[in-house]
């Protein structure tokens, strides 16, 4: 395993993107991207996915020379028309324009359609954060799970983000997908010949399962908390699309020959107004301080609230580069 | 078993909420709303808690003579205090606030501190799709769950609430506790001597279970989607304590003798302006045909979007009466 410095990354993922011909603005916005979901350890949204993007540039999915548009717009609520560019630098522009939005009204919604995959949902939710916003944002996907009481997939896993913001920019941000195990977890566990530590999916006999070899037959995996992330998983597909416009998964599914064209909805809300920055930290620590107070379930058991993992992660990789398989450091290298 | 009529509900829970002291326009609001949760089979948050709501106007908690005031405004973002009035009446007169706001800049929002339980949170979701309006809305509680990781009740189930709105007024709600099973499920599965349906807790080895009887001992129920539903509960009681500058669920816990004080989210969009109601029509019901045409996974399965289920009950609860236990009618006519 490589440990390549973020810099390093960064400069090579916008050599690539730039040989590509995306824009400078792009290339440096989208390569820091990338970089920043390899820096927080999000590697199946970073250096690992860099060449599967570029496969999807080379393809015409992703278009090199768009940019977003605005479509109409309401007050404290906006419709963009990604126009199919770069999915990362999409949504952060959008989660921009939110937060633009709230810093006068107190909230702002962005909801855009035709976009393309943000990469690592979380990332957006740090961006609203690191402005002093609170963060909520959701994408749709493709059709990837089946919907409770189902057998095909016929909904997303529809990553849902939410961000609080503190002054020390240790923000609280939880980046969750409405499937129990992304597919990527699902292989590792499979090729590491584990369980996964709960259940995960469908065997070919109708069974939940732990056995990622068994639900790799279906590839019916389970929504978290069975009924309860199905439900949720279409909601926030159809909020998505109705405010957008643009695609449902159901519609992405029917349309698109791959993972594009996919509708997002970012929102910033700004305490700033109504409480110091003191209070805010205050609610955040006394709920933080009492968690990490209680009885561990394991007796080595550490207590992470959410973002910190992340951030933990972040601080070793930035002082000890980034860990990368060097197979696919090598494959992006000669890109 | 018997079967009350609607109207006859209503009535009477609106002499006792006049006796208790509420006037007329609040007995008159939160009677409908506490007899619409019965009629849509939201019994445990309908009929089967009302003594218990009353016992806390008895007791005070719930204050007779409140009403929510707003406390600060900015734009589309407004606080209130919810001085401890009736849960639900504020709950409403919040949504209703967040609707008004939606219709002049495409979103509103409302942060309500000091309120008491709204009952069942689709409630409001149901209002906003009424409106037109996609609704989005959550509480925090009392602490009732771990943690992920952790041994004590230390977060709450903050159940989270979504709304899409349909022509034909058959919207598609979704009301998520952030607790796999309510208490009351666990309670009602060990009366009738059976298992869960999936894991609910944990029993006094430390093991994930299906046993209501080993989880009571306990009462270490599980999140939804286990570290999934420990961080959205987290994430979802800090975005309302920040914004309504009221309790966290760990303030509740330190400052509430029982659970009141309690801060809620509410949220209605816009897609009116934006969107004809044929598209927002076209939109939904592509995507519940395609679900509704999957194959089951149950050969007698039928599949129910989310709010479907309930709104079956309402019809036929409102054509042939509200199921009530006799013991618990005779105990609210007796009030």
């Amino acid at each position: 395993m490589l440990r390549i410095k973020y810099d390093d990354m960064v400069a090579e993922f916008e050599r690539i993107l730039l040989k590509k011909g995306f824009d400078a603005e792009t290339a440096g916005r989208s390569a820091k991207l990338f970089a920043d979901n390899s820096l927080d350890g999000i590697y199946s949204h970073g250096v690992n996915r860099f060449p599967r993007v570029m496969s999807y540039v080379d393809k015409g999915y992703i278009k090199i020379d768009a940019k977003p548009t605005v479509e109409a717009s309401m007050g404290s609520f906006e419709r963009w028309d990604g126009n199919l560019a770069m999915g990362n630098t999409n949504a952060q522009s959008a989660m921009d324009r939110a937060i633009e939005l709230a810093r006068t009204s107190g909230i702002g919604i962005v909801a855009i359609k035709n976009t393309n995959h943000w990469m690592r949902g979380g990332t957006f939710g740090w961006q609203a954060a690191d402005a002093g916003m609170i963060g909520m944002c959701w994408t749709n996907t493709m059709p990837n799970m089946p919907a409770w009481g189902t057998k095909d997939r016929n909904i997303g896993n529809n990553p849902f983000v939410m961000a609080i913001p503190r002054s020390n920019k240790e923000h609280v941000v939880i980046d969750c997908a409405m499937a129990q195990f992304s597919y990527g977890k699902i292989e590792q566990t499979k090729i590491e010949g584990k369980q996964l530590p709960v259940a995960g999916g469908f065997d070919t006999e109708g069974r939940i399962s732990t056995d990622p070899t068994e639900i790799e037959k279906t590839w019916r995996v389970l929504p978290m908390g069975f009924w309860k992330g199905s439900g949720m998983s279409i909601a926030l597909d159809l909020i998505a699309a109705v405010l957008s416009g643009g695609n449902s998964v159901t519609s992405v599914g029917k349309n698109c020959e791959d993972e594009y064209g996919l509708s997002q909805v970012v929102i910033a809300i700004d305490p700033s107004q109504m409480n110091s920055i003191n209070m805010t930290d205050g609610i955040i620590n006394e709920v933080l301080e009492e968690i990490k107070a209680s009885e561990a379930s394991d007796t080595n058991g550490k207590i992470f609230y959410p973002g910190e993992m992340e951030m933990n992660t972040r601080k070793d990789n930035r002082e000890n580069g980034i860990p990368v398989v060097e197979d696919i450091w090598n494959t992006i290298t000669a890109m």
